[in-house]
Order: C-alpha cells, then sequence, then structure tokens
C-alpha cells in the first residue's frame, strides 16, 4: 500500500508533545478528536517488542476529556452508558459503552469519577460532548459542560512501575488498576491513573498544567534510560492481541455493545435509566445477529484500511473483518471481524481476498493472548 | 516543514472514489468527519491557477450528511441554527450556521430541504448527528436522524457549467446558485446542487447509488478532456482568497457567528426558536471582544498547522492567526485572523514570528477578492 501524507492545519490539532515527537522521530500520524495522534515511530514490529519488554511514552492527548459537572451530572453520565454507574467511587475509572436510544455504540470512552458531581469522560473518536450537550439542553439538566485542557501522557510497559515510581516515588507502584490519584511534579498536581491503551501494564498522566507536563515528558525520558525508554504510540498487533477494541475500527453506531462482546458493562437487570435500555432487553430476548469475534488468516501481511468480507464455501457473504495485522507471535495474521449468524462458531472457516490472492483463516476466541 | 504519512485503518474511512483518485495521483489526505479527504494532487499553486481557468473533480465524501425527517424535523433543525428557516423552500440549500446554548459554534453546514418533512444537514467536521441526537431524545421530538449513504462529487471551477452540460442537458444549466434538483445517470437519480467550496462556480452530486456515482466520475473526464478536467481538491490558496471560511479552522466552539462575521445569517428578530438565541442578544447588547477579519503578511511561504499570536509594537498579543498561505494573486501571504478588541481596524499593524523571523502585517477586509 502507497503511502501519502497528512496535510496539517489547525482543524487538525498539534498537541503540546508534537514538536517533541517529531524530533524524536514520528513517521506517521492519525487523526483523533481532530487532533493528531501518533501512528508510529519506524518499525511497527519493533516497537511492539520493545513495548511488550520495556517502557513507552505516548502523546495520547487525542484521547480528549468532556467534563461534566452540577446538580445533574450523574443522572446525564448514567443516562449515556449502558453500564450501572450507581455504585461507581470517587477516585476510580470505569469502562464505559455509550449508546443512543436505538442502542447503538456511540463511544466506549473510560470514565473517571473525579467527585460526587465532577466526571471526565475520557472519549474514543467521537464528539461525546455535541451528544452530551444536545441531552442536557433536552432534559433541561443543571450541567456544566465543557473540553478542558487536558492532553495525557501514557506511560506503558512492563517497566512503566520502575520508571514511574523513580519519579513519583512508592505510593504510586501501590496504586491499583484504573484507580486514580493527584501526584506533584514540577510545581502541578497531576492526576495519574493506572490505566492505558495496552495490555503491558502503565499509566495515564492527564496534564492539565502545560509546562509541568513538559518538563515530566523530559523527565520521563531521562529517568527512563535505565529501563531503554522510547517514545511509542498505541501499537496494532499488541492492541488486536490484547483485543482492545476500537471504536470507529472494531465497532461502531451500527453495532449494539451485546454484539461486541460487552456483556459485563451491560447492566439491564438494575434501576437505573439509561438510553437504549428498552431497545437491549427487547436485542437480549430476540438474540443477537451478529458477533465479534476473533479470527486468524494464513498469512504473512494485511493492510485493513475498510471493512473486508468474508466469504463462506458458497461464496456466501458470513462477515466482514474490520481490523488485522502480522502477527509477529503468532506467525500469521491475527484480526478482529464481525461474524454474522450462524457463523461465528469458533473454527469456522472462510475464504478471504486479500491483494488479489484468495486466503484461508478460521474464528477465534479473543482476546488473542 | 517535514511531511508525515497518514497511517490507515476502518476508523479514517475511505470513499467510494479513494482507489480512482489514488490512481489518478492525490499526495496527500487530511481527515474529515472520519473520512479521507484529498487535499493535494501535486503542487498547491498548479492547482490553484487550473481551479480558477478549468475544471476539476473532487471526492468531498467527506461533507457528510446528517438527514432529519419526521413531524418535528423542522422544529429540530431550526432549534439547531441562528438562521430563519421559516420561509424556507423545498429545492433549496440554506448556510446555516449551528450553535449550542451558549452561542458557541458548532458546525457551519449547508441544510438542504428535500421535503416539508426532510432534511439534510450537509456538515463540516463535527458530529452534528450527535448532538441532534441528543436534542431529539431529551426533548422527545418526533424525527428519524441517521447518516444516509451519501459521497459527494463536487464539480468546481468556470468550466464546471459547460462539462455538465454535456453530461446532463441545458437544464442544468439554469439552474440557481443554491439551488437543486434531481438528475438521471447510469439508472440512477442524483440530487445536484449548484453549489460547492470554491467561489469558481460550479456543482454538487449527491451521491446515493455508487455505482452510478462511479460511472458517473468516469465520464467527468472522459467528457471532460476537452475541459482540461483534473482531479483536485478544495485549495486552500482559492478558499482563503475567496475567505470561505473552515470549521475547525478559522471559527471553532469557542466563537460566536457575530465574532465570525456570520451576521447575516444571525436572524434575533424574529419568533422562531432556536438554541442561543438570548445569548446572542446579550452579546450583540454589550458588544463585541474579538472579531474575525483578514490578514496580508510580507512574506513568501507560511505552515499555518496551529494559532500564531500575532503581536503590536508593545509585544503585545493582540489576536491570532488561524490560516494562511502565500497568495500568488497578491505576492505575499494572506490569512484569516481572530483580533481582539480595538484591533480588528483596518490597517491595524502587527508582528508575527515565522521559522524564527519576525515579519510584519496588517489587518483588511474579507474577502481578499
Amino acid at each position: 500500500m502507497k503511502n501519502y501524507f497528512i496535510a496539517r492545519s489547525r482543524r487538525v490539532r498539534s498537541t503540546p508533545y508534537t514538536s517533541r515527537i517529531e524530533k524524536q522521530g514520528v513517521t506517521a500520524y492519525t487523526v483523533y478528536n481532530h487532533m493528531l495522534l501518533p501512528a508510529g515511530f519506524g518499525s511497527l514490529e519493533d516497537s511492539y517488542h520493545h513495548l511488550k519488554e520495556h517502557v513507552q511514552v505516548w502523546d495520547v492527548a487525542g484521547e480528549r476529556q468532556v467534563e461534566i459537572s452540577g446538580k445533574d451530572s450523574s443522572k446525564l453520565v448514567q443516562l449515556m452508558t449502558c453500564r450501572d454507574l450507581s455504585k461507581s467511587k470517587v477516585g476510580r475509572c470505569y469502562y464505559c459503552p455509550m449508546i443512543d436510544d436505538k442502542a447503538g455504540l456511540i463511544n466506549d470512552p473510560v470514565v473517571l469519577k473525579l467527585g460526587e458531581q465532577r466526571w471526565w469522560i475520557s472519549i474514543a473518536d467521537s464528539d461525546v460532548i455535541l451528544f452530551a450537550k444536545g441531552l442536557a439542553i433536552g432534559k433541561n439538566f443543571d450541567v456544566k459542560i465543557f473540553e478542558p485542557d487536558v492532553d495525557i501522557l501514557a506511560v506503558q510497559g512492563p517497566k512503566s512501575f520502575k520508571l514511574m515510581e523513580k519519579i513519583f516515588g512508592t505510593k504510586i507502584a501501590e496504586m491499583k488498576f484504573f484507580g486514580f490519584d493527584y501526584f506533584e511534579f514540577a510545581g502541578a498536581k497531576h492526576l495519574i491513573a493506572r490505566s492505558g491503551w495496552s495490555k503491558q501494564g502503565g499509566y495515564e498522566v492527564y496534564v492539565e498544567n502545560t509546562e509541568s507536563g513538559l518538563a515530566l515528558y523530559d523527565k520521563l525520558f531521562e529517568f527512563g534510560k535505565e529501563f531503554n525508554v522510547k517514545p511509542g504510540c498505541p501499537n496494532l498487533i499488541e492492541r488486536i492481541e490484547s483485543a482492545l477494541l476500537s471504536y470507529g475500527n472494531d465497532i461502531d453506531n451500527k453495532d449494539n455493545p451485546l454484539e461486541c462482546g460487552l456483556d459485563k458493562y451491560v447492566n439491564l437487570d438494575t434501576d437505573v435509566d439509561f438510553l437504549g435500555k428498552e431497545k437491549l432487553k427487547e436485542i437480549k430476548k430476540k438474540g443477537l445477529t451478529k458477533k465479534l469475534m476473533g479470527v486468524t488468516i494464513e498469512a504473512k501481511e494485511i493492510n485493513v484500511s475498510k471493512s473486508i468480507n468474508l466469504i463462506n464455501e458458497k461464496n456466501l457473504k458470513i462477515g466482514e473483518l474490520r481490523s488485522g495485522v502480522y502477527s509477529p507471535h503468532f506467525k500469521k495474521v491475527i484480526g478482529i471481524a464481525m461474524m454474522d449468524k450462524p457463523f461465528w462458531e469458533v473454527s469456522q472457516k472462510f475464504k478471504i481476498s486479500i491483494n488479489d490472492s484468495v486466503l484461508e483463516g478460521k474464528v477465534c476466541d479473543l482476546p488473542f493472548i
């Protein structure tokens, strides 16, 4: 696949770290929430192996925050997600599929409960702020909604714990997964969560004070030398192996959370009021017609820039591949596919056309690792 | 400025024309409404001169449609825009700044009235569909809202009229600016509007039948040979000279339509009900604190990838440049800037740092041409 340049403009926002990562050798970008998100620092495979062994610093400012505060803030946040937040605690992160009244996914953010009446929704790639504003205006809710100036730095990889402990002390090493707390650095307090878009462990620093954030960025590389720190970004191989879903890639507004295997975040047997609840009950009763599954394909290479049909021996479409990559671990292509009923059984075989060759593959469970 | 590649994935959607424009030599992309928008076919200047003399075909499928139909559709569309649509007519396009309850712009789409209870909102780069859904759910409106499969092909340039007449007959040449009608081609009916994101004249074909659209794409190049047709895309030089505003670049949610010179689309002295109406009245009464203006800068080159501060002789920030480009017509850099009060007077001088040089510029009226 030929490469094309990305055109720059104010509409595709830079981050406070853009000039740093460009000096450090970023090679590709994607656009995420109207912002530059680094998408490569040279070899994808090298970066994958490095991430699984050492520690990387990622400029993921594209993970924007929607801040919702005020008297009706909890009601509004709950209205947008099928996950029951009635027992949620301040200081915790919650992965929350967000759906509309037809139960179609509109985002799958991590929600941070900052206070009893103050929330951050750390979003995937769609303008959740407009949905929240529309609902709040329409329902006459007493809330304040805005996008705060928060630019996340992720520190990911097995050595992230040692590196962060070296900077912030032992307290940060004790933090539990999806917990968050505040830590001082260079004259500013930073919200730091034990989270991130890899399964290799790590933290996300929600930087509100840019000057302090830039100093922290440099400190991470200075103190990280002994841990072989490198700049990085969400890694396609690692995230598919771990089945970290990507909104817009693997799942979208035409899918409901049950089809996407997000059952444990769908709380239908509760009293909480959320959009699409009755619709989801109806879907559950009727049964699903498609389901997100893993697939393996006997191939050495793939570029998925749009859905690719999966065909059975009768040449009927039985599903579509939505993400895929060559995995050095499995020595074949692995991917995430939406399979039609009844073709979602593990070991269902299919054919797929890639670069004019017809290849074979089969369905499997997620995650791969 | 160094060039970077754009990473491809399903989340950054291809269009039906992507494979064609790649064969035709597209060199750069941007992302618009989660979709690839071509941003260059070689030299920007060559493309500019060509657009002003001949005819170009643009893949602007990134201009997505939000379809709103049903009993309360007119009420919902009106609620989202400060432009009075009470006398709007079926078969016409309307440029409609959309604002939230704080009068902040959320988009500046062209609205097409397809029927008394059916509208298309042809959007700039933000998820208007989520705002519309939020409002409709919150207000319990009886509407249907979805993104139809519509991929726009624009035919722009002075020779677009002859080319389109050759394909569709004399009726299309008689269409008035911002009118639209339906035209048959290769077994499908296409909505075609006399519109487009250049001031060189032309049409936008709202393709619903992809197969017919692809045939039309090829026919435009076949029949266009005698008019020197080329593939193209919105041209930065042409659009700044003409002051066609770009949402996200020149204007955003922190601006209101009065600050952006959109006064004639702000109808405060009407009975229609729209968001931000009282807020706009209050703003108008108090007076503006900033205003969008043109600027000229004595320079041969500029790359605006984020706001650049404009400074006065006392080294105070008096405004910010949001878009800019070298204009071969004016033989200097021209741009669009948000100027603070009271520095928005024409011929106000300023200094700007570009690539470590301090250059001089001055404020002027928009448009340039």
